[in-house]
């Protein structure tokens, strides 16, 4: 296993991931690790009001439309609204 | 405070937000806590290889596009290039 890495994750956190569509509402956050030395696959892990946490298919439409929509709902965006 | 929350952050975590681009490859990983009833701002937290955490502009336009990148460098997209 690589040592390169700073007591952050030194492997891949995701054994297998969901593409089951969950709402943003259940969601308390996103937790995104970006592919490297580690783990050769971008991670996506949501952490659900359950506090139960789910690792989300990077390659599911749906993933990165929600996490774009979540960003943009920024407090300026609302006033806007 | 709102006690809805489970255990996560009850309030704000980012006092102030940072524009300054920070290049990718210095993240471990990015933490992006939607608004709520404990904070009416989207955090985007990154959490640097120096273990440093940096609080995001979430309507910085490099922030959204870093994040997009990031997650289409999944596994499979890079087979395809």
């Amino acid at each position: 296993a690589s040592i390169g890495r700073t007591g952050m994750s030194l492997r891949c956190q995701c054994i297998k991931t969901s593409s089951k569509f969950i709402h943003p509402k259940f969601m308390e956050n996103i937790d995104i690790i970006p592919s490297g030395p580690h783990c050769e696959n971008v991670e996506i892990i949501a952490t659900l009001q359950s506090t139960n946490r789910v690792c989300l298919n990077p390659d599911s439409a749906w993933v990165k439309k929600i996490i774009n929509r979540i960003i943009s709902r920024s407090k300026k965006n609302d006033e806007d609204q």
